[in-house]
């Protein structure tokens, strides 16, 4: 694990929700909708997590939705608020499970625009302001960008949406655990997260809904969820990303710091290095670095750390294969020639400095 | 455990199953759309996950989609086929996750026809036959009813269909280790499956979906299970539910001829009692038993076996607090009174002899 640099694609399962795992598993599988003891046992575990996760982020116990992770509750927080004849601002470098879900609206009737991040790598709010019509419903802006790190101004995105009554989604899966999520701090509507980014298992993710929101299903069953999730709750991976976001959160600065750290002193290592390097992207969130290193191949670099054991990463891992090329690279209007040697290394709470400079010697040998 | 008479609201895990749950939750985490060493592991479970719940089954491993639970794989096979001007016949007993699509397809302009269940509780392939029309293009009919454990003449109705060159589905999540599944026997194009039912876990559900058909995709994102289902996968409890199919069909008839013997032994201690009892329905899976129990008053019998730590379910888990009344059993035309008074009992492999008797000895306790 300690040569694992490719949190943002998925973390490992931190050692107290494991623990839950391995015990609850066993101990507890009754369908809380079943009224007798296994049944409210199980429930218990629900609603004690909704309570956990509505406290990490600040929100109400009700605004919380489990779901089964975060590109469903992309897809759910998107149909579910968008109607023929809307009109839809998102980015141009959103996850695929807010772009892809673009042409199933455009076929039911809402019109989409657009907008591209500045060469930073960040969504400018004044972009958005200018984006806004008459029909305008609903602004989706990622929080943290997943294969650069940079860190979006959704406070000030979500005010402008708010002032305009528009409603404001952000889709937060790589923030969670790397930057401060308060929900009583911004004017978001709708955020989508996944615990498998936060050291949660996979298989669950959360949409947040404001109270008030009129939020329609997507799908359809026995009513769980606030009727929004359908099926048999997955009780044991709720219980464990209620436990993983009280971990994160009353961890969170110290883990940011101890990131920031780890980040500070790698970017000290490439400076004093003769490797030649560009960080792509500004005001990046600690422990993601999309690395163009000048004197690679992308794949056969890639190829060769992993033989040694290391992870890295050449753009996300969410679409297929993950060998076409970074869509955000590409958006940020890097040469094609740069993009080829473009690299994602993220770290996280489990690292050290000496697992860094391991890395770092490991880089800095195959570059040469 | 011994005391959980509700197999059909959900099981427990197998032993086996819980096994390999505590033991790769901890080893294996990496994404596997990720090129490297972790994500390559995480990617080889899920694939030998695919072969045995294929094998299992009898099927191609390509015609298994892992989704997050039954209800999402009827939600899919429903909207991923009709559209517009569409025929769709379904039962009138089917579980929520397919009578409360009904709503969403209507919208959409899908015609629609629900078929009553006969006084058994079987959908007759007559009546299905004389509902097809010229625009029919999918018919959905349950395996095993949910509530009261009817087989239902799958074979039969997907031969009709196939004739017809309609697409046929069925919802065979209570089938799964209560009866043979072979799809090779049969001619149905899609199956919705779900792990909970079969000693895998919760949050895991499988949609069958024939070589050849062409099932549009109803959620959108980075492309994985064939574009049909997105997200990061379930990796362990997709390794689990392939390794609980595999234990399932690997101890079918000796587990269906044990559970056969519960339920005959059963059925006697009622006939040898004073108990006033009618089973419901006919051409029951062994296991499954419906008992309206003349002498008792629904919530009360259910809450005093419930003190003693005994399960028994009032009709399904799957509507809110289930305390809503059978639909099932209203739509066999049972008055009221007699619904009132009518529970589910389900048992399953782990159960013996001496466990039936103590159940049997409370109920007849409490009857009388």
């Amino acid at each position: 694990m300690k040569k694992y640099f490719d949190i943002c694609a998925t973390t490992p399962i931190d050692s107290k929700v494991l623990a839950f795992l391995n015990t609850e598993s066993k101990n507890v599988f009754g369908n809380p909708s079943s009224i007798h003891g296994y049944g409210q046992k199980s429930k218990a575990i629900i609603e004690r997590s909704r309570i956990s996760m509505a406290k990490a982020i600040n929100c109400l116990p009700s605004e919380i939705i489990f779901t089964s992770g975060g590109s469903i509750s992309n897809n759910m927080a998107l149909m579910g608020i968008l109607k023929r004849g809307d009109h839809f601002i998102t980015s141009s470098y959103e996850h695929p499970a807010i772009l892809n879900v673009i042409p199933f609206l455009e076929k039911k009737g809402v019109n989409v625009s657009l907008i591209k991040p500045n060469k930073d790598g960040i969504v400018n709010p004044i972009d958005i302001k200018n984006a806004i019509k008459s029909k305008t419903k609903l602004i989706s802006i990622m929080h943290i960008n997943n294969e650069i790190g940079t860190i979006n101004p959704i406070n000030e995105i979500s005010s402008i949406a708010n002032e305009k009554g528009i409603l404001f989604h952000t889709d937060a899966v790589q923030a969670m655990g790397k930057t401060q999520i308060n929900m009583q701090d911004t004017k978001i509507d709708l955020m989508s997260l996944s615990g498998h980014k936060f050291y949660a298992p996979k298989g669950i993710g959360i949409l947040y809904v404001k109270d008030g929101i009129n939020l329609e299903p997507t799908l359809f069953g026995g009513g769980q969820e606030s009727n929004l999730f359908p099926g048999t709750e997955n009780i044991i991976n709720i219980g464990a990303i209620g436990l993983a976001a009280k971990i994160c959160s009353e961890n969170l600065e110290k883990n940011i710091s101890k990131v920031q750290g780890l980040d500070d002193y790698f970017v000290e290592l490439l400076n004093d290095s003769n490797i030649e390097y560009i960080v792509n992207g500004a005001n990046r969130a600690p422990g993601i670095l999309n690395l163009s290193l000048l004197n690679t191949k992308s794949t056969s670099f890639i190829i060769n750390l992993d033989r040694k054991g290391f992870a890295i990463s050449a753009g996300s891992a969410c679409a297929s294969g993950a060998t076409k090329g970074s869509h955000t690279l590409n958006e940020l209007g890097l040469k094609k020639d740069i993009m080829d040697k473009s690299y994602r290394i993220s770290f996280g709470k489990f690292h050290s400095k000496k697992d860094i400079k391991r890395l770092f010697d490991l880089i800095n040998k195959s570059t040469n």
